[in-house]
């Protein structure tokens, strides 16, 4: 079960030591580390390995390394969007100042790469997995660059954003997946549909997210609804309702969204009743669906034991929300 | 010369470009690199390099990587220190905003990794610069932690700064040219004499440094000497004047340096005054001259043609300045 896998990944997470001293340069990255998260991606790693392969232990350091460069995006992310918390505690630069967000990030990006290089694995191997990371970090960034001129802008288009949330999230899955495979010796066929496998089940989590954020069940996640709507925020939702609309009333959704002159919960119903209107929490349900069923269709062509397949079947049909 | 050798970076550079969309992302890349600086990274790689093999074009990959960390350091460092210019030219994060100096500057260490993944050689060498590089960039992350700490103490250790100045700029100077020997066939001992000679050339030239700015001739510098003192910064010359002074005065000169009652001129004179009657300017001339005799140890001890090794004597030599 992947629990297992998740209790020997936070054990090697705690014995592990990614530096001391300065101690102002690595205290914030022990506190960033602790804070703790899912750990999703190191989970995927380590299952992908474990297609393949029996010893965890050699996949342990690279499942680290996805783990802490999340966390390194995580950091210098929290800056650029000026937020002061992040799960409920404080961000990096809120705590320990501006400097030690930047500078801890940078460490921890640098000492993913470091992990990487201890895998016990040839140096061709090493070569693939540290080439397809580098790539993957750069789309990240460009991911993320993406996002932050979305904000500026008014006129971006569906396809922009999905390009967007692909960078931003779903390569660095998608990336666990093959590294983990690769690292466990499976061949290029297997080690992309692995790679697929992720990208398409981090599409449809974003996709998810958004119709969550919108159309979600307050008392199951605790949330009111129509967070992304009142931050005028660009979703999948927003940008297909656009595409959706008669070019005649694209400038009235429009005035609605970005330049809301209604009250909080006014703008929400309003959004949600064109929403209603053009279909588009269906549209966004079958996108998601179409995601979930590459995904699936991957990871079903994959050469290994049904048994061990499972579990990440499982894993990512645990993260499937079936009612919204 | 080394001069053919820079026309070759510089030309290779301007043909390459590291990444067009998003233009915010990568307007500023170019912008930094283009600002320009003395290229001695590359140049010192490629010298390297050119010891062992006659084929540049196979170590300019490498050697644009050093560049671009170089100048990836440069963004992030500006931000930290508040710096309105560089090289007489706006900063990246004066000119084009925090967010961008943070991304920007993260995207270019991803593509430093990128690039020297680019070199044409075997896994295994690529590991082993890798290896150096990743460990390199860590060092100058603490070095620059160590930087900003001992700005906030009056207690450093004259072996804590030549432990930060090491990491800070010494390591990647010496990275540039083992990496360099590496790629050009080198084995292990000549690529270690190598790093050896770039690491003492490195600290020869931060303790050159400063003692130009407390002794330089402002004739010959177009600085006005003291910049160090009135800033209360940390060097080699008041942390080893602090070690020569006699317990009783040690007080005195600490109050004078960090709590100056005195006007700028007055300062910068009872500094001085202080040093001389310390013997500080031959202590640090000594010690620059023993990292100068150290590092052409090294260099004579590399198995190449006498010829080629004058090239990066002469280079060195150009760098350091007799009468300090």
């Amino acid at each position: 079960m992947s629990d297992t896998i998740l209790s020997q990944f936070t054990s090697y997470l705690q014995a592990k030591s990614l530096g001391k001293l300065p101690a102002n340069l690595y205290t914030p990255v022990d506190y960033i580390l602790e804070i703790g998260g899912k750990r999703f991606r190191p989970v995927l790693l380590l299952l992908a390995h474990g297609l393949f392969n029996d010893k965890v232990d050699q996949a342990l350091p690279a499942a680290l390394a996805m783990e802490v460069f999340h966390n390194f995006t995580l950091l210098h992310d929290d800056i650029m969007d000026e937020a002061p918390l992040r799960r409920g505690r404080e961000t990096v630069h809120h705590k320990f100042g501006l400097n030690a967000g930047i500078l801890s990030g940078d460490v921890m990006m640098i000492k993913a790469f470091e992990l990487l290089l201890e895998s016990p694995v040839s140096s061709e191997i090493k070569e693939n997995i540290i080439r397809l990371f580098a790539l993957t970090g750069r789309q990240v960034c460009e991911g993320q660059q993406l996002d932050m001129d979305f904000e500026q802008r008014e006129d971006v288009q569906l396809s922009e954003y999905l390009q967007m949330i692909e960078w931003k999230t779903a390569v660095l899955i998608a990336a666990s997946l093959e590294i983990g495979a690769q690292l466990g010796g499976a061949g290029k066929a297997d080690a992309t549909h692995l790679y697929e496998f992720g990208r398409n089940m981090g599409l449809a989590f974003q996709v998810q997210d958004d119709l969550l954020d919108t159309f979600g069940d307050p008392e199951k996640f605790g949330k009111r609804p129509g967070g992304d709507i009142l931050q005028n925020k660009k979703t999948f939702l927003i940008l297909r309702g656009l595409e959706l609309a008669a070019p005649s009333e694209r400038q009235a959704l429009q005035n609605l969204y970005f330049r809301p002159s209604l009250d909080e919960q006014q703008k929400i119903e309003a959004v949600r009743d064109w929403f209603s209107r053009l279909g588009v929490q269906e549209q966004a349900q079958a996108a998601q669906q179409q995601y979930q069923e590459a995904a699936f269709a991957h990871l079903d062509a994959v050469q290994a034991p049904e048994a061990k397949k499972r579990k990440l079947a499982n894993l990512a049909e645990s993260l499937i929300i079936r009612d919204v």
